[in-house]
């Protein structure tokens, strides 16, 4: 059984790999022309994949998994909606295949430029979501790439159902279906299988719980673009504007508290606390947050809950948050270097030169002045549609794009010149 | 044992991770004047340096290695001039750290940016050469990052002496030491350590033959730029120039044929191959270069050894040439997409849009057309001094110059935004 895993998988990653050479080949309109088709086409069979996506979620209650998993199973009205509009975004978006950079002549003639092309084949391997499905297939072909899907076990009709979708669009549009696969069954060992194709594979991206992302990271042969845990932190500097901060901090805890890029620790400048920490964990208790303080937190805020060693690192995805006072910005810095995920940081402040220290010192794929971390996003930073955020630092760092789904190769122009 | 190798390996890796930061802050003039004082001091200490070289010397010819080995790991007054140029050179060359990309300024008014900076800590692992341990120093130094060595098991005291010279500059130029570190054991265990500090080290750069490479590719927890093989192809289209076409291979393939970018196959079109391959073959021959030809090469080489299914593959890095005849453009873009290792390939014509599908379909770092496949190389391209070429996609496809040794993250300015 195992054995017919390995060789399924092992025959997808072939399909996959002849399939990229006609995508990465393939007209900017002709991908526009197949995006758009997708959008229509999900609209138009809606009620069919729905009826998959049924299947999905009775099991998913006879399993009794919690409401938000089943929340996030469901391919609502709205998710088609929201995928059909994903799919149009992209379609339109510049097509980065071909661009070329800016021409270096070399002493001897030769004209160097170097050319963005495809990735080639991207494996995506994540939980639960179905539309991810859909909105990753749109990026990856963007790009020219062909990509081998690996949804949730708890979606697996679903993602079926899309993918088949999908993949007559493809043909309807002059394009090889293989150019996106979900894999077909729910073992692990296909998982694992994927994770050694790394003659046909160029990327994996793993989204998902810490679980998913310890098993890809010690068994993948393939170079991998982790969408990792957020540890965000805002700190409130000395002089900052408190009614700002404010703002600032309740939108980063509270507008979307399960995200990655919400805010895990808030850090305190000692001048500002007695004034800042009592108003603010007013507002917070008004909007359910519990506050975990450290001691000097705890005398201005007496109803917080005393702090421990755990709750420094912890990403909580959840209406709890860790507040320290330090200080200064070096107490600041010092603790997000021993704690924070590289993901999203933030100073408020009024001084130029603390703020530029920390945005060049922090090190995270991005840091903020005087905004919320709410807006690590690809969307929301003019990148257009994301397919996750890096949290390591290799090819990107940060949110990635469609650009970031390409790399670039050198190409040459010569008149005959050889190397002495 | 093994567990005490772990544990040394362990906080030679937190020593870098610590010492990374300060290399990271370090202004652009200090890291010149670093460079520079290690130029010198390598000078300075050559006599020193050399006797422990000769402890290698000696015991490399007690072993019995090779000629070609001897002289690789020698570190003659020659190389010494040659590090030292190296040095300077980085040195001179424009600081990529903190550089800033255009201002994007989003509806909303945050003005995002993207800033280069280090990668952080970098682990290099090659064999034999002791000149690449100050090379590779040079480059991580200029780009902010800290580096830990691990050269070859027979240049270990050669590769202790210098890395002492080195962390005498650092300290001289008020910089950690431990920001330049050569692994102080000769087991292999060491390597195995070093390939799972994924807390520390943020990229591995292998570079040697395949056996290390398959090593760390396995056992990497730590993504990986490879340094890999080279099969390169040129490809003599149509309606070449004939001429130009025989000094270019000539020199793709002769004027030093032990390394990647070395050409290892040469495909000719059908066409051309009655008036070019004798001809060619007879300045091969001259050069002492061994062709292997396919059936139709055979016709027009008498003196041809016939090729076999393994010559198609090899990577000779010798005076050994694979030579096929094929129908056109089509075979020529099948075979190297069958037997390239997307390293360097090269075409040869006069016609514009055969060159122009060429370097657009091929898949490989370097791409070119009427030039020799010699030029795959930092310093030709205009990149400055190289660290490796790489052959796999992610970060840096092709020649890795002090660019390629840092990354970006988003730097956002804000003025109290919150997200809706």
């Amino acid at each position: 059984m195992s054995e017919t895993i390995a060789e399924t998988i092992a025959a997808m990653a072939r399909a996959a790999k002849k399939a990229s050479v006609a995508v990465a080949c393939a007209e900017a309109a002709r991908k526009t022309e197949v995006l758009e088709r997708l959008a229509a086409s999900l609209l138009a069979r809606r009620a069919e994949i729905q009826a998959e996506n049924r299947k999905d979620l009775e099991a998913a209650r006879a399993a009794g998994l919690p409401p938000a998993m089943i929340d996030r199973l469901t391919l609502s009205d709205a998710v088609f909606s929201s995928m059909a509009r994903g799919l149009r975004e992209v379609a339109r978006a510049p097509d980065p295949v071909g661009r070329l950079g800016p021409e270096v002549v070399r002493p001897n003639g030769l004209r160097v430029r170097r050319m963005r092309i495809p990735l080639g084949v991207i494996g995506i391997i994540y939980e639960s979501r179905p539309n991810v499905t859909v909105d990753a297939a749109g990026l990856c072909l963007k790009a020219g790439n062909a990509v081998i899907l690996r949804g949730g076990s708890e979606a697996l009709h679903s993602n079926r159902a899309l993918a088949a979708v999908i993949a007559e669009g493809l043909a309807a549009s002059g394009l090889p279906p293989e150019a996106v696969q979900v894999v077909p069954m729910r073992d692990r060992a296909a998982v694992l299988a994927l994770l050694q194709q790394e003659r046909a594979i160029d990327l994996i991206i793993p989204r998902g719980g810490e679980d998913l992302i310890g098993f890809v990271v010690a068994h993948s042969r393939i170079p991998i673009l982790k969408h990792d845990r957020g540890v965000c932190h805002v700190y409130v500097d000395e002089g900052a504007d408190l009614e700002q901060a404010e703002a600032i901090c309740l939108n980063a805890k509270v507008q979307r508290p399960g995200v990655c890029n919400a805010m895990e620790t808030l850090l305190v400048h000692r001048a500002e606390a007695p004034r800042f920490l009592p108003r603010m964990a007013e507002r917070f208790a008004a909007a359910g947050v519990e506050l975990r303080g450290c001691p000097e937190t705890l005398r201005f805020v007496p109803g917080a809950v005393p702090a421990t060693e755990k709750d420094w690192p912890a990403e909580y995805l959840d209406l709890i948050l860790a507040v320290k006072v330090v200080a200064g910005l070096e107490e600041a810095m010092a603790h997000i270097a021993a704690y924070g995920s590289h993901h999203t940081e933030a100073i408020l402040t009024r001084d130029p030169q603390r703020a530029q220290r920390f945005l060049r010192e922090v090190d995270a794929s991005v840091v903020l002045v005087n905004a919320s971390t709410r807006f690590n996003d690809g969307g929301e930073l003019g990148l257009g549609a994301e397919i996750g955020i890096s949290t390591s630092k290799l090819h990107a760092y940060g949110p990635m794009g469609v650009d970031e789904l390409t790399t670039s190769k050198f190409v040459v122009y010569g008149e005959g010149q050889v190397r002495s």
